[in-house]
């Protein structure tokens, strides 16, 4: 087969256009960018390389963890409470609850959430787990610690309804005003929801 | 070396995050996705390795050709006017000024532009190429086509005076209202250059 120099470059836009949030022009940027810089385009591919060979996901919540490990450090950590269990949409959000610094529980990733629109049912989520996790016992509470957009939405209604039999509280992260912000930089329905949680003081 | 698998995936994220365009947070994104999703890597390592043996750039213009070829298809494209030089930025600017339809010349990359904050220096660019290049003869028109800000404005008026004993005429892309646009989107320093360049109907 015989491509052109520019088949080639298009082909790498197209593989970096697929990845989340990269459109079009971004994608031909960076292309362009790593044939013209070989020591930054070798570097990408042996990290991505090494990422490939050592990096797999928990078995039991789905957080990364390496080639060597069934089980991450923190599913496998004996100082984290073992009662409550926050699930989050993707392994990088777990890092993001720990950098809160407040929770102390174990976690569940889903990989995803329930989008009609994607073809994502509840049975490509790891919802079967969470629940297969809950009736093995031990748990008494899920934070849902889940984005908030309409599907993320359903994805949290629809667990909650699946744990209902389950005797577990199910609970969800506050909705609000961010820190460092105002209700002048708020859309209505984040104030709208500030306020229905309004809290005494 | 032991390194954990967050470890693995930070230098997945480091060596996107210095891609052009892309910030912190969206390196993160695509870095998670691309660990979540194998598939997408593998491709992602090919198009990369096959791009790295494959394309290389054309010891004339600077453009991207195969590996197999010194010159691109537009420097032995005996259709094109020899005679007039279009100067851009970067290889994938090119291909841009391709698509307009109207240039018939040929062209010259300069790898950049004139950046002090950046450590870009003159002769870190294609300049003295291009000089050669005109000197060598039968060159009578220089179209600058470099981007709009402080540095290409800077690198343009090295190159014009760089250009100036040579007695080659150096022109530059017209400044103005882009098409299907209107006054009230444009900033005051565009509809500045657009009143000073504008023309007779």
């Amino acid at each position: 087969m015989c491509m052109n120099a520019l088949e080639y470059l298009r082909r790498v836009a197209d593989a970096l256009g697929r990845l989340p949030g990269i459109g079009r022009r971004s994608a031909d940027r960076m292309a362009y960018r790593l044939v013209s810089d070989r020591a930054q385009m070798r570097t990408l591919i042996t990290v991505l390389q090494d990422a490939d060979a050592n990096v797999r996901f928990c078995v039991q919540c789905g957080n990364i963890t390496t080639a060597d490990a069934d089980l991450c450090r923190l599913c496998v950590d004996p100082a984290r409470d073992t009662s409550i269990l926050c699930v989050v949409e993707d392994p990088g959000d777990i890092l993001l609850v720990e950098n809160a610094g407040v929770f102390r529980g174990r976690y569940h990733a889903l990989m995803g959430r329930i989008s009609p629109m994607h073809g994502t049912g509840p049975d490509d989520l790891r919802i079967a787990a969470l629940i297969a996790r809950v009736t093995s016992g031990g748990i008494r509470e899920i934070v849902l610690a889940l984005n908030t957009n309409v599907e993320s939405d359903a994805t949290a209604g629809y667990i909650a309804e699946m744990l209902r039999p389950l005797k577990v509280t199910v609970t969800r992260l506050a909705s609000g005003i961010p820190t460092g912000s105002g209700i002048s930089y708020s859309d209505p329905v984040t104030l709208g929801r500030a306020l229905q949680g309004r809290q005494a003081v």
